[in-house]
């Protein structure tokens, strides 16, 4: 690399730079070491900056942990709207099983179901509201009408994202690419019902 | 309590006697100290037996740990066979979720998602085998012409199960009486489907 390549000194670094920076190599150390390996030395090494300017941004490893893990998460299974909640629903549970598949998602799922007194709290509230916002693809069905007025949005996202959480954390079984569109029909169409296809 | 009332000395509970009340003692030790916590040494004392009598029948801490998994779980959680696919899911779930709202569930559903070198592999096998066994329900079913021939009976086990390891683990939300009969009709039903009783 030529002199005049270098990036910018770490403490130079400001800003939404250094945020992504910073955040990205949470997400890695987490990955890696796992909860108890993710201290803010370890993350300040991997990213490239002074300790200080993480205590200065994010002033808790905790805080700097659970931000890292809801941009993971949120930027790799974005919110579909395709106007279809059979379509809504395969894209999205198909995103988080390709991102639990990964070692960082299982990693971030796991650091969740730890228990650790310093988190629980926020990551409860964390999930809880990962849950919250994945039912209103449920919820604009049934204001649609594509789903009758006394669907629990709620307990159909449970039922979709149970049995992913479960083969990533719990059984081991792969979450392959026929798994979301499997579930998605199973829990729409019920299990009483011949299959649309069959 | 009176002298002649007094239990025999520890090196005299043998067989099925000091069998069950090593298992009790572990999954008490387990509930309250955890994983790490759950030597040979506490269970020894608990139960009120020798370390080597613990040794002898059990060889190491892994096995006594997961052969007192097995039990409770297999304990709280029997398999009905009503001759109805809704009553036996039902019961079997709703005793599953009685077990998991409980501290001794809960600690050892969590055991099962910790990753310790020591165990992974039998841990796997041990509730891949559980949700197995739980599709035999939904078989049944099928060989009844009471659900369609393409059902996938373990497909349909993860969706009811998924959800309860999620509350417990995950997203901290009750396990309640209504929440397995509500999985149930959602999973055999379907979400398009007007429910029975709307």
């Amino acid at each position: 690399m030529a002199p005049d390549d270098q990036p910018a000194p770490p403490l130079r670094r400001r800003g939404a730079r250094m945020r992504s920076a910073v955040l990205a190599a949470t997400v890695d150390v987490l990955a890696e070491h796992g909860l108890a390996g993710t201290t803010v030395g370890a993350v300040a090494r991997a990213a490239g900056v002074h300790e200080t300017s993480v205590y200065r941004g994010w002033r808790t490893r905790e805080n700097l942990i659970l931000e890292a893990l809801a941009e993971q998460l949120d930027a790799a299974v974005p919110l579909p709207d395709t106007g279809r909640v059979r379509d809504d629903l395969v894209t999205y549970f198909g995103a988080l099983a390709r991102l639990l598949a990964t070692p960082q998602g299982e990693a971030l799922l796991r650091l969740s179901a730890e228990r650790d007194d310093t988190l629980p709290d926020h990551r409860l509230a964390y999930w809880s509201d990962r849950l919250d916002r994945g039912a209103v693809m449920v919820a604009r069905a049934v204001e649609r009408g594509e789903l009758p007025p006394d669907t629990d949005p709620g307990l159909v996202i449970e039922a979709l994202a149970g049995p992913l959480f479960t083969r990533a954390l719990i059984s081991g079984a792969p979450l392959d690419a026929t798994l979301a569109p499997r579930l998605v029909d199973l829990v729409l169409g019920g299990a009483s019902a011949p299959k649309p296809g069959a």
